[in-house]
């Protein structure tokens, strides 16, 4: 690997007109980031920002995503979005305002929900007559409350009620892509932040059967995403009652194993029972003709991913992306001197990118003059670019590349003529390759517990998830939180029933929980 | 065409098990859409919500987009990133709000949106202490109000000061796709929505030259996508001082003629010139090192695009959709008795919608047994799928089908080894057929006129684009619009040099501008 302080020297300065504003930003970027060892909170955000995914902006606790991360996101969404689609869903859009009044019609949603929401009371602003400026017009005060949703379950079912009247009617399956605002008083660049993005998907059924089944099948899609694309391994299991969103009867969730030993909620799918359909007066006529409430499911994932994704497989020296959400997916960086030879380079590379494009490979060739071949290389690993060409004067005369990959920084001299089919493979097993890590570290990161002592100890010297046995109540669940700050992260669906007792209360239970301090 | 009201009659009352409430609906469905030529607006009302596109939500002025009407959005956007993309344009996301003050610091740009704010003034609710509910907690005021995003120029440019630095981050080149809310007191859905989706591109340049060009590529852009995809001719041109964004130099735009002779604006591009660079202190080092202040353009087209879309192309009996646009393009219905014969002609029908969907076209085979065939034809009429296959014993028979187009409604009987290359054929003709209908409507309503007589005479008997000389004030045009609610559209881009005196002052004026009621 280069050396980036070393390239980023006074040469590289000599050689760039720079202005002053220029050179702190090229020291900022030369500086290295924060080792995940010394420090994985600072780690992470150098990363996101440096990475150019995303930074805070001028509005308390709200990001911009930048045009970086903002193409990985997209990326996401475009699969994501195909899946819902092959499973019968279909996408609408449902106001980003939320009479205060629906909010209030379910009374365990609006518990959750009160305390973090962001409220229009005013629709139009004014000069000062004192001529202080503008202000807020007192005329214009909303008759009713808005809230900016934090979620849309009142909105839409209040909107199912016109939607809905027959079995002929059922199952609507309906997703919505949205920002959401939740009123976060402590944030952090993708993993939580005031506004978010997200999708929010609403189902309605005949039955309690197809409706528990489709929330299955929704952490399920999930949870393929996260392991096929995103190479981010889960747990598939249920919350239990008091970490369950406001308003379920049951919360399917996702759960993944960040590097440092903490846990992430990475999508969750509800159950809601009848209970918006109650709230909203959501009936349907069956096929006998009688009335009966509708059951509903809810499901989301949101750019907290983004956090998943670079937590899980990124190091000390930049972000490390799976190929398939890659924005850029193979960089090719040509080392020259002079323009006479950049051109043959660039003669010589034409045809390899346009062959890669067609075959849906997406490369950047940067001949960019104003940076140096080191310079790039830094970027680009920093940037998390699974595979990087390199070709010189040496490569030209015996017709090579120079290939690199970004995960294990692994370097050969490959023919050109077997590049395309090296690229394929690299594509395909760093995908493989950086989920089996990411795997690993997670299965080396269970540990089984059978006292509170012993849990104590793990969790304190080693992390990751423990599995214990748990007596049941939300008193004990509240306690070990209130002394170890770990939650039960989920109930796994694949739990094997054991007899056991509860680590803390010695009470008897039947099968093991997860528990793991948490983003 | 079937008689809707005679098909869904008594027997198909009988035939299916409804409920009172589904009765209403059907009902409802069944009665016929107003005529155009009886009451245009209440038409397209009409066919906005029987063609579920969109509806009323419960909140003011904020519409549900259905998921038929989505998927129409759905394809504008995917067409319309393509050509960002393709004109080198990244997408990011900025907040949804806009701290109060950000908003103040451009002096016409507060004047042209603070009368239509949405402001968020707190930051949670509570339980009332006398027990009547949710209220807004008192003591969760924000320090500084925030305005929910009209536009995000400030936003974006109070970002881009922190991103540009030198002539080597310029241009900058980025598109946002997003939801914007203007408080409008009337609203239309689709046409005028006080949330509506949109997207809105902010560019940065280091020179004005460039600015302007970019500006005008967008324009041109946009134009294109109209044009080519939504069949909608456009006319480009430039507005006039007052008719201007709030903060622009120059305002670009594309505006199309309604079947009722006025006017939609579908699309703007502004040069913003230095204006927002100023207010956000955005400077950067030219190639000699000199700061300077950087030139900017934005650019948008919102959901207002559906309403453009169903009002240029629809008639009497429902939707009209350009194939490029429609969500479903080919439908094909089965007429049958017992379930014998659908089985038979399901099998018949299957390696077709294979074939078609292998070509990219989207192909919908309707085999519910719920509805007949009438009710089925008259659906799709309603939803504007532009070719529909019927087959029935006799087409069985002779190995044929039944194809009936949705613009002029004609129908022949096609055998069934040529039915793709009919279709595909179809698919082409319709999306030029119907461009053409809308080009020569729209030529045939443009009239010049030389006198302020022949102008009011014209605009009351034929409306239309009405072609006259204007002596450039804004007092005239402010005269015009008071006495007629007829408005400047557009400054053609290829107006003519045409020497002649302002139709009302009598002025001299060079060229001639384009007036029209419009939407």
């Amino acid at each position: 690997m280069f050396d980036f302080v070393k390239i980023v020297s006074f040469a590289e300065l000599f050689y760039i007109n720079i202005s002053r504003k220029f050179c702190a930003k090229l020291t900022s970027m030369g500086k290295k980031l924060t080792k995940r060892a010394e420090d994985y909170s600072k780690w992470y955000n150098e990363l996101v920002v440096k990475a150019d995914l995303a930074e805070n902006s001028g509005v308390r606790g709200c990001m911009v995503i930048k045009p970086y991360g903002y193409a990985i996101w997209e990326k996401i969404q475009a699969q994501l979005d195909k899946m819902f689609k092959e499973t019968g869903h279909e996408n609408a859009y449902f106001p980003l305002f939320i009479p205060k009044s629906y909010l209030s019609k379910e009374a365990s949603h609006v518990e959750g929900f009160a305390k973090e929401c962001a409220v229009v009371t005013h629709y139009r602003l004014k000069n000062a007559e004192d001529g202080s400026g503008i202000i807020v017009d007192p005329e214009a005060k909303l008759e009713e409350e808005l809230i900016v949703r934090p979620t849309s379950e009142t909105i839409i079912w209040d909107t199912y009620r016109r939607w809905i009247q027959s079995y002929r009617d059922l199952p609507l399956l309906i997703n919505q892509w949205a920002n959401v605002v939740r009123w976060e008083m402590r944030t952090r660049l993708f993993l939580r932040t005031a506004e978010f993005l997200w999708q929010e998907g609403h189902t309605a059924h005949a039955t309690e059967k197809e409706a528990v089944e489709e929330a299955v099948q929704m952490m399920n899609v999930y949870a393929e995403f996260a392991e096929e694309y995103m190479g981010v391994p889960v747990i598939k299991g249920t919350k239990t009652a008091s970490e369950r969103f406001a308003g379920a009867l049951d919360t399917y969730c996702i759960e993944a194993l960040m590097q440092d030993g903490k846990a992430l909620q990475a999508g969750t799918s509800h159950f809601l029972g009848q209970n918006f359909a109650k709230a909203f007066d959501v009936k349907f006529a069956n096929k006998e003709g009688k009335q009966e409430y509708v059951w509903a499911t809810s499901w989301g994932v949101s750019t907290r991913l983004m956090g998943a994704l670079i937590m899980t497989h990124s190091d000390d020296n930049g972000l490390v992306l799976p190929p398939k959400l890659a924005p850029i997916q193979v960089v090719i960086v040509p080392i020259y001197k002079g323009e006479e030879q950049l051109d043959a380079i660039s003669e010589r590379v034409a045809p390899l990118v346009k062959e890669l494009r067609l075959k849906g490979i997406s490369v950047k060739y940067d001949n960019r003059d104003t940076h140096k071949p080191g310079f790039k290389f830094n970027e680009y690993e920093l940037k998390g670019v699974p595979v990087r060409l390199a070709i010189g004067q040496r490569d030209m005369d015996n017709n090579t590349y120079e290939v690199a990959r970004r995960d294990t920084f692994e370097k050969e001299t490959v023919s050109a003529d077997s590049i395309i089919e090296k690229i394929e493979f690299l594509m395909d097993d760093m995908q493989k390759s950086i989920y089996n890590k990411a795997l690993e570290h997670r299965e080396s990161h269970i540990t089984e517990v059978n006292s509170y002592e012993e849990f104590k100890e793990v969790l304190e010297n080693k992390g990751g998830f423990i599995s214990a046995h748990w007596d049941g109540s939300a008193e004990t669940e509240e306690l070990v939180k209130e002394e170890t700050k770990a939650t039960i992260r989920c109930i796994p669906i694949d739990a094997k029933e054991e007899v056991g007792v509860c680590m803390v209360t010695g009470k008897p239970s039947a099968k093991r929980v997860l528990f793991a301090k948490a983003y």
